[in-house]
């Protein structure tokens, strides 16, 4: 059922375990099969521009602040003064983007694996990296991001995996030895967060994402998002230090740092940060069978 | 685009606006062409039953919890004592289900107007309605809800509207008249809730629908949930009372009536109460334009 967007075709469809998200398509506006995957830049007819991967829908230009968003904010204002950060994945330049908004942030480094999701990022997807590439804070790495992590010791204040899905190429962000490296890349007070699976389309990945990582980090806990263009768009991140419990931060601190940052945001803010760990009962429920 | 499920189809998608939701099907268990609409109610791979309306996804055996609990609990658990309430739409019986659960609810109404998806609930959503129908706290009227609430005045503690969009039949439950009409016939401290619509795909009812509720009631607030098999899935509904501001309800009484209840919830807890309620950035800014 899984399709590619061809000429013969109005809709694209993001399909897994018999569900799937569709947007309508006006053309293609790039296209690639790289040695890691195939990259395609959809024009969606209401949704803006759309980056797939391997026919899996990434991101779009209508909805990509709350991904970009949630995943960043959330660990950058737990930490007490996020000065160097690493983003796993992200060619996209969405994370970038919202990274540098933390002026405590001196040095960001990404490091993407292929080359041309960066490249086509970078011609067709302003509006989502709004040049974050080329800020003097930012480092752009094309590399493995498994083997980058393993030189580097007690490092980062803070670790973002952008990944695809934990099947095939990515499979590697989600194994025992690079969280065993990642742990060891952070500093002490250091936070880690990975996007872990759609809730109900992908629970097995979710589930065992939040198992394996209680195996390695002190503190875990999963936050929820809804991404409109994820199939199923019940959204999982995973978040997790190895010895600061960042549930006890007061939620007066989130929202002091907040006033404090000029930057602006189109969807997080202290009460949506919050909001993120409210688990329905179901998932918890789940998660401790 | 949109497509009814037929035999040469394997896929069935609910479209709007260059979005969609598809679910994957293996039959049709019911099909009927009422007065009112086109019902159908499918048997799908992964997500259970499905029952449709006119060619939209109204609620499926897998994640219907979600709507069901979001659009009963909260008005439910924020109401001191609510004895009398009032459904209108709600034929699967999902929601009557869960009125239920609450001890204080002597007596509830549903009004129904088309009796095919009563008599297709019935039969195939055993799932979804656990018999609630037979409850005898609870009331079926198949008639219009317009209608019927013009002659009740001052009666009900909560009103519920579980609604189809609000385009061609349903448009008059969003109407001025319908307002006026649920205003006289709540209590002094009664609350109303209505579904408003998904936040990206209907951002237009959606915001009208918050705009009109606040010409008719002095305290409104649009609260938020996810239902993956929505189009974009990033549900609202409104809340409104007359004179009782439910901002105002310490979050401690909630969590203490949510204790005193024997009842089991798969999604709400109070934490995801309070969560609904937290509302992006980008919502603020669209509603207060």
């Amino acid at each position: 059922m899984k399709k590619l967007y061809s000429k013969k075709e109005k809709w694209f469809y993001d399909d897994i375990r018999g569900f799937c998200c569709g947007l309508e398509i006006r053309k293609v506006l790039y296209s690639k099969k790289s040695k890691f995957q195939e990259i395609q830049i959809l024009e969606s007819e209401s949704w803006g521009r759309v980056l797939t991967l391997d026919k899996a829908i990434q991101t779009t230009e209508r909805d990509e602040f709350i991904y970009h968003e949630m995943i960043s904010h959330v660990p950058l204002f737990l930490h007490s003064k996020p000065k160097k950060v690493l983003v796993v994945g992200g060619g996209d330049g969405g994370i970038l983007k919202e990274v540098l908004k933390h002026g405590t942030v001196k040095n960001v480094i990404l490091v993407e694996i292929d080359k041309y999701v960066i490249e086509a990022s970078k011609k067709y997807l302003q509006k989502i990296h709004q040049n974050s590439y080329y800020n003097k804070r930012a480092e752009i790495i094309v590399g493995d991001g498994v083997a980058f992590i393993k030189n580097c010791k007690n490092i980062f204040d803070v670790i973002i995996i952008d990944s695809t899905d934990p099947v095939g190429m990515a499979e590697d962000l989600f194994s025992d030895n690079f969280y065993k490296d990642a742990l060891a890349a952070l500093k002490t007070d250091g936070i880690l967060v990975t996007q872990s699976g759609a809730i109900f389309a992908q629970w097995e990945e979710f589930s065992k994402t939040v198992e394996k990582m209680k195996r390695f980090f002190k503190y875990v806990s999963p936050y929820l998002t809804v991404v409109p263009t994820y199939p199923s768009s019940f959204w999982s991140f995973t978040i997790a230090s190895k010895n600061f419990d960042f549930k006890k931060i007061p939620f007066e601190n989130v929202e002091k740092k907040y006033k404090e940052i000029k930057a602006k945001f189109k969807f997080y803010n202290p009460e949506v940060h919050r909001a993120s760990f409210a688990i329905p009962n179901f998932i918890i429920k789940g998660l401790n069978r």
